[in-house]
């Protein structure tokens, strides 16, 4: 191929430009033209694509965001979307595609590699639960941001009785509750993959207290439910002093850290090599901590993205 | 003076372990004995006193928290317990105490000075209410904590249509609010000290989306109301899609900047100065730039902090 | 005023984006229209000049360095240069200028002022050594900057016998290294502007070591000598295993502090209330906490920045 | 095993404190006693050794350094200080090792190994060159600390035209320098694994420069040479105006990253499961992502620490 383009799709994620930029130089040295597409699907639907020069991305690495803009779309999970799109490409003599986003995102290259149109898909979402790959663009820096705001109240959780409650992203998927939850020493983590207990989190809290602890962090995933809902069980099972915080949309921000900087280039190089030479339907991912490719439509249909659990285990072992 | 004490008392603050530092390093130098009296009030009355060594403090400078602990302690608003507290400290041969910390600390200062006994107070409270003084240890590096959200917010804003509103603290007071806003570039600004209207700021968001504009940012006060409150007020107006972040303890926390270290050092150093030459009953404060220290009661009485209001018309004239 | 124009000069320093944002928003607000010149005085005389939407400075608050580049020129010290630059304003229509940066940028707005060409002057300087303000745009970040550095040493400096000569940035003036020396709990600072002694400096550590203190930070200012030249000479004295660091231009980057983006958002707002009344000739400075405007001529005649010593005494007081 | 240890040896590295938390939780956890020995084989021969509780870690966990202590002690090397160490061990009771270092460290508990005394080691180390593992305690780190400071030169680089050499950590692996460069997206990347050509970076730099690219970033391994020597013998071939910062000991401090922390935590419980067991004479480490531990003595026999080369040459195609 001579002219590939990229887009990312669906909610933003650290590293994004990151990967981008890999595709773009990456793409050049190869003797590509890179074309960027803006808004995801979306732009590509509309047509909103542009030529992306070494300048385009100079100084893109350490920053947050995507300067592609992403966006959902849903109306592209509809054949006549994807078949203009497919039109949008080939008016700019675009042959390949890289998508760079989640679940969604994943879904409309699927579709594209149905279609027939060249697509490789690359896992970015700080959720961590694309099916494919060990970890996702952007879900380092998430940890590391989420982990910032549990020293910080770790800082302050000396001297009063009371329980923090710190509601993290992660609607499906309890990578970013786990993880944060291990390296910011957090008496409770509470994940959509495993069951809980109210009572029980009550009763550690208590035995905890009644050992001389003052207080407890307890990370929980927004898929579980939300933090001041959370405060108001517990508070059926005593007065636990529940001050909650609801980190939101910080968690999609910041500059991408060193290795979600490293992961998105080694994966955007690797589209490159994979569409220079005509491969397309396939999807990156880091597995075993070796880059490796996968048929998108299979992994989409036989794999799923499974937390690593241990780290529960982990934890009630240490942190308690 | 030969011998005296130090505590921290109410919500901690970032600096107030570098003002301890200062008191004990400063009291050596000048030959003193340094006595530190864990979790503020409460402890005082409850004799929990020890001598304070160089070796204590070593490292403390950059700990966010209060290596002495801190605690909310109603009680020492009775007169028994203002004299319970003096006996302590006589039992120890203590002949003044530095109380570090907000309102109700400086409340107990006035009465422990109203029967006689030499104390300082100095001002340490995130929330930057403290008459007396134009800053209060804590407040550059919460604003500092807080702005780092804005930022992270920021990055991950540009693409979709939306409102993101960051609840930070300041039960009466906007500092937090103001300083933060006009450096996060937020749109609006929400805080106690001035009456705002909903309707005008849903038309202020929906004429910058007329314009082009698809995010907007609201620093809200929690003193005004919560965040989600705030959500469901505006929605009444138009569907602006809010996304609420609520920092919570987060802004207690982290390792002082570089102003507040610095800020705390010279305040817990005066303290010693005056206290060295007998001086109680005073309130230190930094006042136009140049550090000063103010009768307690009468400040307590006749003024009152008042947040830089002109940061607020700034703002509406530069980031709408 | 109906036209005016903004650039920044000498080395950058993180707040300068922020103070060109205020500049073009208040400028936007009071009804003028705002341009930029790249490259400082260079663009100037050579009309690198464009005018300023809203959307440039869109997401450039949060930003280091200065979106307009920033040069030194020493060529604008003729006259030649001078009358050629003022020319291009005129060309543009430009009615008056504001300059922001250091020494050589207050030199050419002096001059630009003498040809009574109406200029005002920000304070834009990590060095904070301009005459006429208490602060300069830059230094409240560069010290957080420094300060990082110097806890991470901190952190590993526990078990082996050693000396961290640290080298800070500071031609001139020492504040810089006086902020972070209190700040950080360095043991020694070395300025320029207080005479030091090499045998005292070892013989201090050398107690310190006999007290059982087995690190050491000294904080150099890079006007004295530099860090390696400082470990040789030291080690005339004894084997103080001396290690450096040399942070170099890592001072002079990364986002701006919460209080350099107020201040720089507060100085750009008052330059252009001050042109728009057609007062030139002045620089803004921040004095006693208050904003305030002097002649540019007479400051630069008759006034000079001194640091705050009053902080060397301090930390020999407390950081021994 | 009922009662174990844990030393810390070497240079220290963000993590350690993490690893010997995990490593007393876990112990606890199991039924056992744990033991810390300070300052690492010099305070195992001394018997500085003392009983850990649950309290002595608390807080521990976000901390940079060791509270442990670490240090060189090559004494170690002798048979005669390897049997004392023992002795040592044998007069607390104490049945099992737990060594958390480097190259060192390893040699130390080898030669454990070989006396029969069960011993297991954890790599913590922020060069990253430990045999038996693809990433060590430390590693993550320090190279998010070096990223932050290229990420603040880069900040400041676009005006002038200038070379920036950045000296990282590194004698004889070149990691640290090439994550950072590919994450930074620095122009050159120098290391003792792969041979340099000065002519070559400088035509490099020349070309760029005709292209119209100001500045140059390049990050030097230690190991190849200091950053003033490699700015000299650059200057040979042309005025690069080369600004060289050195970070020295600024890279083993920081809080460790949420990586770092969920590593050592799981690396120091797997150390408990192994001596639980009684399974001695073994370095755990991840190796393509899972936790293995491997015989000790053959693997620093038959294994050598090989840095991912590959990086370079990505950094070469999209950093040129």
């Amino acid at each position: 191929m001579k002219r590939i383009a990229v887009l990312t799709s669906g909610g933003d994620a650290p590293g994004m430009n990151a990967a981008i930029r890999a595709v773009v130089r990456k793409g050049h040295y190869e003797g590509m033209e890179v074309y960027g597409i803006n808004y995801g699907y979306a732009g590509l639907v509309a047509g909103d694509i542009r030529k992306l020069t070494r300048r385009d991305v100079g100084d893109k690495i350490s920053r947050g965001g995507t300067f592609l803009y992403s966006a959902r779309y849903p109306e592209f999970a509809t054949e006549e979307g994807q078949l203009k799109g497919i039109e949008q490409l080939k008016k700019f003599g675009i042959e390949g595609l890289v998508v760079i986003g989640g679940d969604g995102s994943y879904m409309g290259a699927a579709a594209l590699t149905r279609h027939g149109y060249p697509t490789v898909a690359l896992p970015g979402t700080i959720d961590n639960d694309i099916p494919g790959t060990d970890f996702c663009i952007g879900f380092d820096t998430a940890i590391n941001t989420v982990l910032d705001s549990v020293d910080k109240i770790r800082d302050t959780a000396t001297s009063h009785v009371r329980t923090f409650i710190i509601e993290v992203m992660g609607r499906n998927a309890g990578d970013i509750a786990l993880w944060t939850g291990v390296a910011g020493g957090a008496e409770q983590i509470v994940i959509p993959d495993i069951d809980f207990n109210m009572e029980e989190i009550a009763n550690t809290i208590q035995k905890g207290r009644e050992r001389g602890k003052k207080h407890s962090i307890i990370i929980l995933a927004e898929g579980v439910m939300n933090g001041n809902e959370f405060a108001e069980e517990l508070s059926k099972f005593g007065d636990y002093q529940a001050r909650v915080t609801v980190l939101g949309h910080v968690q999609r921000g910041g500059s991408p850290t060193a290795r979600d900087r490293v992961l998105s280039s080694v994966f955007g190089a690797r589209a490159v090599d994979l569409l220079k030479v005509g491969r397309g339907g396939l999807c990156v991912g880091i597995v075993d901590n070796k880059i490796v490719e996968n048929d998108i439509i299979e992994t989409l249909n036989t794999k799923k993205h499974m937390p690593d659990v241990s780290l529960y285990k982990l934890n009630q072992e240490i942190s308690y």
